[in-house]
């Protein structure tokens, strides 16, 4: 729908309401202070509850029937599963039995395996989704399809939204690989294990209802409690609540393209000629093909000067676990694991250690671990001329990413985006980017194939590698280049219609999303 | 004062107010139903703490000044470092020479070593204690010469009024053995080690501000985080935060009293043909002289059976640290270590796992660990003759004992209490007890080294038992032998001013307490 807007601080028109709620407009970084307390549930009583701790009930949908799952619900789901979750689409298939409509689904993220859910989005069982979309969900948000207005956050931002109640999870209905009928449980063990399940944490704390469904339970107690049995409220086991060879990839492995390795290549040359690469470090880095080159490129010139990583966070991979099992990183810090050898490590070494989202990534919390990370490697789907950053949309208006911790990670002391110059011919540096995610201020380096911009406002960084013979360039520069090579692309066309929220990491709205024109 | 009361459940007078805040009538086990939501306190944000994680600053009374101390403010602190505490009455002193008054002193648990806050209560920077008193500290509150009220919660109960904010803490001062620059922290490592500080999580999670003071700076990060940064304002570094000699005891040992021995073999009997004691039996029992001593023999009968306890409960000691390494034991869940065994065995045991009291002992949760347990070793300064316990309070009707776990740990299936006959020749059953601080309907068996007498309620503990040969009483019989030997005791005499309210695990209140006559 066509509603109201006002101009934020980034100087983009953001609506004052979202789905009949009130929203903020993004005042700058930092600039937002909250006011009010923290969310807090129902206060629950041990009388409730069975003394001798046996919370399992014979199937999902009598828990559910037992939360009272009724119209309207928010009902949040965790994506530790990834791409073998074999129980979020149930939950809707079940509502939809019981002719439940307009439901909210609040997952920390979605998958392709979740594209189903387009059916109770159609046959209004679900009212909206508030969570990362990408492929056929987002572009059925893109067209406008959606009832309500999606609202996409980041981990933390997630985090914050239900620590702050900005969103009340009625039901949350968490997949654990292990569990206990107490419903003490972890992401490790059994045959859908997954590593950790910290981005459950914050939904077992704050919904009023709590359902842990798994296909391994333990005799009480299960260790580590990730989710800790004092706020479930039923257990339900299932045959099966992962499909194990797409919950993680199996390998996770270095790029081939020579492209992409000539920017790995750079990237690490830049970290240590600058001197951000140093004994001590601290830096995290994703999964994607170009980032885990960079990971290798690191290990070995930390390997040759005898330097050691102080800790590592994760996103965990097995070219983090060699680093750990080598002796030359200290600590791996866990948020999710990406493959089979990081779900190995989190049982075997005790310096591999489940960390949850509340410690890294919320904002509203008296600190944070990513304001503490020396280097922090990103990606995004566009960069502009003001370094601000792009995640979720493409250059053609589609909405066809999550945030994931992206936002959150910005607060990093040096983060850096190795980016091609451009993708299927389309320059990933643009005017002003489609969708604004991340304000230019906090991106420091964009090294591409083609040439490294260093942000204006770092005159520290710039410095550091003036004479290093690194191809420093401006992001003009860069930009003109690659519009040389693929010509200018065009523009979308949008419709009036806002489709999407984009919240900053402090709740406010720094973007929208608008239907693409038919 | 004199106050208006009212006739409880458990028909104790009760008053209405206390300290000017309301106060709930107890209602019976199970009856009281919390309405509300759980407290929460303000939203912080990132933006007022420091990038790089470092929270120290150069001493406590500069981060209680940048808390805001002042008057009326609730302080808390934990007793994990117990008659070795440095800290607490450091925290005071401090705020006496600020001049500031009428504070509350939240702690969860006092000791000897606390007794010098008197004169922080006689100089009126402290208006009362919410907590246990022993000794000299209880003596004064029965003396009437207290300001405020006091209140007497189990570590249970405690949790529960700061989950439910009828205490809300304005400032938490937290000591750790350990501790990182961001504010987390352990119990284990350094020269104050005391093994967990779980009774500190609470205190993290719903005070306004978090200090957290040590004599062990590491780097960040420190593992594992009993406290997280996430809830700590400042870091305190100082010399000593504890004497070591003073917080664990060196060594737990067995009593050697012919009459506790006696009691303890009868109880191990008992256990044993009663069939409670069982293959997977899960038990708790303290570290008196006689608990030790039933520990003791319960190990001997089941490694006889080739019996295994699937976890206990510490407070833990070096025994049942052996049955752990022996193998028949398969996890400690632990919420203070009492001596140097098991805190060492904390850091080298992978089963041997801090336990927060939010798990174990909190009523107003989704279920406790004391409901599933299958017998809990107990004492009690009186019990009367429908079995009601008093652990506070001794004949004489001074204020002598805090409650401890006590009345979290009558809700296991199998509540046993090896007691003397009497002490100081006095008698330990007695007509009805001074103070009630757990209902008879919850405590199952009395074992006295003249008899044991069985609840009535439980017709199948009697039943299990008939013909093993045990000596049978009715606890009738068991006081009139006490009796016969040491005559009936005087019953104190009371004025009618209420000098301490004892909450029962809901928060409601069971008794209180009256100023002694002079």
């Amino acid at each position: 729908m066509a509603v109201k807007t006002v101009i934020n601080a980034a100087g983009r028109p953001v609506p004052l309401e979202i789905n009949g709620q009130p929203a903020i407009p993004f005042k700058g970084v930092g600039n937002h202070r909250p006011d009010g307390r923290k969310y807090s549930p129902p206060i629950p009583t041990c009388s409730d509850y069975p003394d001798d701790g046996n919370k399992v009930v014979s199937s999902l949908a009598e828990a559910l029937r037992k939360c009272g799952l009724c119209d309207g619900m928010t009902i949040s789901t965790h994506h530790h599963l990834r791409d073998g979750d074999l129980v979020s689409n149930k939950v809707f298939e079940l509502a939809s039995e019981m002719k439940v409509k307009d439901l909210v689904w609040f997952p920390s993220a979605s998958f392709p395996c979740n594209d189903p859910v387009i059916s109770y989005l159609n046959d209004g069982t679900i009212n909206r989704i508030e969570g990362s979309m990408n492929g056929p969900l987002g572009r059925y948000v893109s067209e406008g399809r959606m009832k309500g207005t999606a609202v996409l956050r980041s981990h933390g931002g997630r985090v914050q939204a239900i620590q702050d109640g900005e969103v009340k999870i009625d039901i949350a209905v968490l997949t654990a690989p292990t569990a206990d009928s107490f419903g003490n449980a972890k992401g490790t063990g059994g045959t859908s294990a997954c590593g950790v399940i910290g981005y459950a944490k914050a939904d077992s704390m704050y919904a009023g209802k709590v359902i842990v469904v798994t296909d391994n339970l333990i005799d009480f107690p299960c260790f580590p409690m990730e989710i800790e049995g004092i706020y479930v409220d039923y257990v339900v086991v299932v045959d099966k609540i992962g499909v194990p060879e797409k919950i993680v990839s199996g390998t996770t492995r270095v790029t081939n393209s020579p492209d992409r390795l000539l920017i790995a290549e750079m990237t690490a040359s830049f970290l240590e000629k600058s001197g951000i690469l140093k004994n001590g470090v601290t830096m995290q880095a994703g999964a994607g093909g170009t980032s885990l080159a960079i990971a290798v490129f690191v290990h070995r010139i930390m390997k040759n000067k005898g330097w050691k990583s102080k800790f590592g966070f994760g996103g965990s991979t097995k070219y983090m676990v060699e680093m750990l099992t080598d002796g030359q990183m200290d600590f791996i810090l866990d948020a999710q694991a990406f493959d089979l050898e990081s779900v190995r490590s989190i049982d075997n070494n005790p310096g591999h250690i489940p960390y949850s989202v509340f410690n890294a990534y919320n904002y509203h919390s008296k600190g944070n671990l990513t304001s503490m990370m020396d280097i922090m490697i990103l990606g995004a789907t566009e960069v502009d001329l003001n370094f601000n950053g792009n995640v979720v949309t493409h250059s053609d208006g589609y909405l066809l990413h999550g945030i994931g911790g992206w936002q959150n990670c910005l607060h990093a002391r040096n983060v850096i985006l190795p980016i091609p110059l451009f993708r299927d011919r389309i320059p990933v540096i643009v005017d002003e980017v489609t969708t604004l995610c991340g304000p230019g201020e906090l991106i420091d380096v964009i090294i591409t194939e083609r040439g490294i911009a260093i942000n204006p406002l770092r005159q520290d960084l710039i410095e550091s590698v003036k004479g290093s013979g690194l191809p420093l360039k401006t992001i003009g520069e860069l930009k003109d280049e690659a519009e040389k090579i693929c010509g200018k692309p065009q523009k979308p066309v949008f419709e009036e219609d806002i489709v999407a929220a984009v919240k900053w990491v402090d709740g406010t709205v720094i973007d929208v999303i608008r239907k693409i024109k038919s």
